[in-house]
């Protein structure tokens, strides 16, 4: 989270706008609450450029349970939807998906361990398909989607937990965009859905009503108690973006941030990126040194540097360098100082 | 919230316990924030003596995902539950559990607007359904079951949202309790689920991973990204429950609040308590004054006196007086001294 947003929660917290209460305090059917829940989603509107045909849902149960909330609700005609396997999310979205509809994995880079993203041609697609899922970023293999595929007129439903607001999407092009609110938005708890509305209203018949997109759209994200501090900190968040200059400066601020690692670790003789130079994310960066030993002792001293959380995913082992928006380009500097650093004083190797 | 709990929270808002960074940032696999979610456990575990074969979750959704995932996970044998209905809670349950199989509504107060907790007897139960749906204490009606019905060995599933750690039960007579946060737990956007190990791993074919009690019961809460600020402030909240001397002390505490309430209803000229007196919720006190008009007057002159939130729901009308455990005493005297003072001015009533 962005210091300035938390400076901001912690002088509110016990006095929200003068109510003499807690933002945690105030009814979900409050006008104050009403004011913060519609600035947060015209603010997102205004971010992403969402169209007036997209519903702005702000729910609970993270990415994880969009897993199944997406093919309860948008399996329609064929029951049948192509995804796109890039990763650990993916395989989680797939397996659950799975128990929904005729699923087809119809590219995959688990053969390289995740490191690329697959070639995709339109003609893979099946065009009766429901729907088309993707994961736009690969958190834990360091992986973005260069380019959306053109999947036709079947709608993509991406999981963004990982780059929302970090770099620019053309909404129109999805029918479903979610993401846990973790990584760009506010603290865990809360889910963001983008859902194009005309995939709102099909639900399979045993959809617990907190699982269709319909319930959440008709109360406007207010069907029961929201999770009313996450709203309060994504809406605090959304305004911190748009005063930076909206998503298309962050996603300039997060390249240049990326671009130093990169940069460094394609010029290090020690130092190595896990990923396909063209499919390179810039919210997270793996890299590994030559043995596991020396990846030990830099994520070891790194650690007592206060450069911590450094350790890579146990599937892909190494270290991950998470840049999420709230991470400054200071923080970016001393970590590419402390790995030339680490390279001089390790220089045997 | 209790005062207390939000000035932790607020000192501790950028940095959590010497970390550098905010309990919203630290990873939800950290040691860190194992800790909080182990304590927070043990100290529901003692505040409510939770025998040793249950397990508890602190998942997302509120209740009302409760309302899907309890007879989507208890339905075993005859696919039949007995609910008794006591007000809107218990009505939103059984409109969804009806969705998942045959439920017999044994028991209704819906006759004379849910004033009431109606007379159970044993027999009345049918001892072939999976469980049987009470609301212990009623929100919006002000009522709470006197004693808890004799179910045989059929287990009895409990919406506790609205008085769970305001009053003493014996957990061992419960298949499932669940709570919205809300209330007198933490922040809204989290449920407790407290459930026998029995019950668990029997979900419907059809359940979505997110909604089986198996998924979060083996994965301790962390299946994925759990609603960490949440949890950490349901922490800081069992610690001052504890601090004050547990829930028995707690009850006696609201007891003595809801006394004064219902002392002054009793004898009051103009105001009037709505609830039969044996079935008196000890967190909800709606009361009445002779006609509409005056209840706009209190409503609106109370709000001027910095007594907000009392007006009814719409289904009762008149007023209503939520005094859960962050309810100070004093704010309980500083309202019947107001409706003393009304009642002087109105004298004509």
């Amino acid at each position: 989270m962005p210091v300035e947003v938390l400076e901001i929660a912690q002088k509110e917290l016990l006095d929200f706008k003068g109510t003499g209460i807690s933002v945690m305090e105030i009814s979900h059917r409050s006008a104050e609450f009403s004011e913060v829940l519609e600035n947060a989603e015209a603010n997102l509107r205004s971010l992403m450029k969402i169209p007036s045909n997209y519903k702005v849902l702000f729910l609970q149960g993270g990415a994880s349970s969009q897993f199944a909330m997406v093919p309860l609700n948008l399996f329609k005609n064929s029951n049948k939807a192509d995804f796109i396997n890039t990763g650990n999310w993916s395989k989680k979205a797939i397996a659950e998906a799975k128990r929904y509809g005729e699923i087809n994995v119809i590219a995959s880079s688990e053969d390289k361990t995740f490191s690329y993203i697959p070639e995709i041609r339109k003609d893979m697609f099946d065009p009766q398909a429901d729907y088309v899922h993707i994961t736009t970023n690969n958190t834990i293999y360091g992986t973005v989607f260069p380019k959306l595929p053109d999947t036709g007129p079947v709608p993509i439903a991406a999981d963004m937990s990982s780059n929302i607001l970090g770099q620019e999407y053309d909404v129109s092009r999805f029918g479903v965009i979610y993401a846990g609110a973790q990584k760009n938005i506010g603290p865990s708890g809360m889910a963001v859905v983008i859902v194009r509305e005309d995939l709102i209203g099909n639900a399979k018949e045993f959809t617990p009503v907190m699982f269709n997109y319909q319930t959440h759209a008709d109360a406007g994200s207010r069907y029961n108690t929201p999770p009313c501090f996450g709203i309060y900190m994504a809406g605090l968040v959304f305004e911190w973006v748009l005063k930076l200059g909206g998503v298309s400066a962050m996603e300039e601020i997060n390249r240049e941030k990326a671009s130093l690692l990169y940069d460094f670790l394609d010029n290090s003789k020690a130092f190595n990126g896990t990923v396909a130079a063209s499919d390179r994310s810039i919210m997270n960066v793996p890299f590994v040194l030559p043995t596991d030993e020396l990846n030990q002792k830099f994520i070891k001293e790194a650690a007592q540097n206060g450069l911590k959380t450094l350790k890579g995913h146990r599937s892909v082992g190494g270290m991950r360098a998470s840049i999420y928006n709230a991470m400054p380009r200071e923080g970016v500097v001393k970590l590419v100082d402390f790995m030339k650093k680490f390279e001089l004083e390790n220089s045997r190797i």
